[in-house]
């Protein structure tokens, strides 16, 4: 088993704090997308969209996207739990990872590709696109800081893989992309902070 | 318990369709999203970003997002199983509905905010982030077709809510959105036939 990883990029850095957490070592390989490695013939025999992290299993079949690996480790190794507990507490994390994913992360990516100095070579971009998802961004953040108050993670008292999606999201968007936070977002900084100083955060 | 639905939105279709196939009976309320009646009190006590479906629990808490209310039924009534089976199995239809989701709703979506006249009061659209995710939603169809040979379903052999997610995206694409579907898609349209024709599809 071997992760296709990239150190740069957002999704392969979910998998690798998820990893971490868990205390899972899994041999990784470092996919050069500037030089579009992931798109070789090698990597869509394992992954056809051409994207990674891709895990590759020992049996040549490859599972991508970032929480379809993450899942996979919670099935073979279920603690600590990240995925949640119980019926009512797994929905809780799994309505919380998508609040994250669709109501940030989405908007964060239209930012990247449609405002980014950095993918402008790849696509045409749209800059009222990126205008537009900046004030999505903006208006996300400030439901979510009125959501934090008086609790310790996303889908409340336990660390799970939807606060992982966050932080991610949240560093792509900071660092890369280049979105400037409200400092007015005071819930937002301390959660951020305190996953932050997680050893995982590292990973 | 209930489930705040709507019969003409994509989303709440998801959720109703997955109960069908477990063949669970849930009462079901109607919101009128033209009157905003999502965005109420007591809808936001429910669900704070004021969106559906939502699924009230006895305890009076909501669970929102499509995906997660699916994953509570499944936790509480396993069979059939609709997540996957195994580890593995888990994996690829978790990798199977983010694909489509990712790939094919979010662009849809993005089109149908972007480029229809039901949503022109709504939002400053940007006619050319319209015509960009049409590309976008092509391209996909374009690789799912390759994808879907030899294949009864996405996932694999067996129907998963990765078939439930790509079945509404596509009824709603070509439906309210207005996208027209390739007819040189020959692999799309007979999987397409054999999902609409199952009675869960009605629901």
């Amino acid at each position: 088993m071997k992760l296709h990883d990239n150190r740069h990029a957002p999704n392969p850095r979910r998998v690798r704090i998820f990893l971490a957490e868990k205390g899972i070592e899994v041999p990784t390989v470092q996919v050069d997308l500037m030089a579009r490695e992931q798109k070789s013939d090698a990597m869509k025999r394992l992954n056809s969209l051409g994207s990674i992290p891709v895990l590759e299993l020992d049996d040549g079949d490859g599972i991508a996207e970032s929480v379809a690996i993450c899942r996979y480790f919670e099935e073979l190794h279920p603690e600590p739990a990240l995925f949640g507990r119980g019926a009512k507490g797994r929905a809780q994390v799994e309505m919380w990872n998508r609040r994250i994913e669709l109501g940030l992360l989405m908007p964060v990516a239209q930012v990247w590709i449609h405002g980014s100095p950095h993918t402008a070579k790849l696509v045409k971009q749209i800059p009222a696109a990126a205008a537009f998802n900046r004030e999505v961004v903006a208006r996300f953040l400030g439901w979510l800081d009125r959501e934090l108050a008086g609790r310790n993670f996303l889908a409340g008292d336990a660390y799970s893989v939807a606060d992982i999606t966050a932080l991610c999201t949240l560093d792509f968007a900071t660092g890369l992309v280049g979105i400037a936070l409200d400092p007015a977002l005071a819930q937002v900084a301390r959660w951020r902070a305190a996953v932050s100083a997680r050893p995982s955060a590292k990973a």
